[in-house]
């Protein structure tokens, strides 16, 4: 091997033997020999960007945080130049559920890191700030569609803001197949539909 | 030691050794070990109850299904001879969440659980009976309340179910610190006003 190994090649490489050790294993059992050996490295050479198991899945979170970050980009793009707020929302919801590999990928990493967090104050802090974000930004879009009349200012922004973070709740259900995606996709587009209705008693 | 010791004592002095290893280490870090160590026993005494790390986790959450099924019958009983639907689905989603220590660990367990039976046959299907159950008393209370008239006709009780289960997912965000309990409570009570609202449009 050169010298001079390319080191974003190596994360990379690291990255998707990641993946599939979490893939196949589960997030659970995740151990740093398990990954070297899937990414055809040796432990040494692992620890050399990771030194600990907690490392590793600081790694993953962030990794995952920016994935699910360019999957809504990616959506939001698809959306045009000027979406409705609405489908918006929907678009961060839905990435934020177990429905496609990569979502279900990140949701399980998330999972894993909350339950992580409990007992690691580093990894509370880092949980903390990332879910304090995704609130943000949807405590932002609630803010300016209220503002802008898509949501009746009868509503207050921050209980809809928590009410729609909330509906990540189906991720337990869709994971154990207890609920099927489209029976998610249908609810969560009843409670828009109510959110985003005008006003039962307008004047 | 007595010959005949009692079994039932015995495995109520393991499950009270497992909560509170549990609580100290996480339960990502759950060792027959530490639980046996806890428990005063040598780890073939406690072996001969739960051979394994997942039976002892099965015990686990069958254990914390019963708890809470024990506290859900108890907030129930204090709301008297006929309580209100909406007083009864507050009690079942108040006890789902992580608000109170026992509701605490019981969250806990079970979002671990679910991690597990990712990969894990025999877990998922327990996990998917429990959630299972779980979905059936809401339906059956939703089903009610609009029979009743509490709820207007107009709803989908399917829909319905669905959402009011998905108020678990503020299960995170309570762990994490980035909602306080009453932001959860005051998100309940205004979702739940909406949902036993007088229709909009009567007649």
């Amino acid at each position: 091997m050169p010298k001079q190994v390319d080191q974003h090649e190596r994360r990379d490489r690291i990255a998707r033997a990641l993946w599939r050790v979490v893939d196949r294993d589960g997030i659970l059992q995740l151990s740093l020999r398990d990954v070297a050996a899937e990414a055809g490295i040796s432990l040494g050479q692992l620890q050399h960007y990771f030194p600990s198991r907690a490392e590793l899945l600081n790694f993953a979170v962030d990794l995952v945080s920016e994935q699910t970050a360019g999957r809504v980009t990616r959506r939001l793009h698809e959306l045009g130049d000027a979406p409705h707020p609405r489908d918006v929302l929907r678009a961060l919801l839905v990435e934020m559920l177990p429905l496609g590999p990569d979502a279900r990928t990140a949701s399980r990493v998330q999972a894993a890191y909350v339950l992580t967090a409990l007992h690691d104050d580093d990894a509370r802090s880092r949980a903390r700030d990332g879910l304090r974000h995704g609130r943000t930004q949807v405590a932002k879009l609630v803010r300016r569609a209220i503002a802008d009349g898509h949501i009746t200012a009868d509503r207050d922004p921050t209980v809809e803001t928590n009410l729609l973070l909330a509906l990540t709740g189906f991720t337990p259900l869709l994971e154990m197949g207890v609920l099927r995606p489209r029976d998610a996709l249908t609810a969560i587009d009843q409670y828009l539909d109510r959110l985003f209705a005008p006003s039962p008693t307008p004047g």
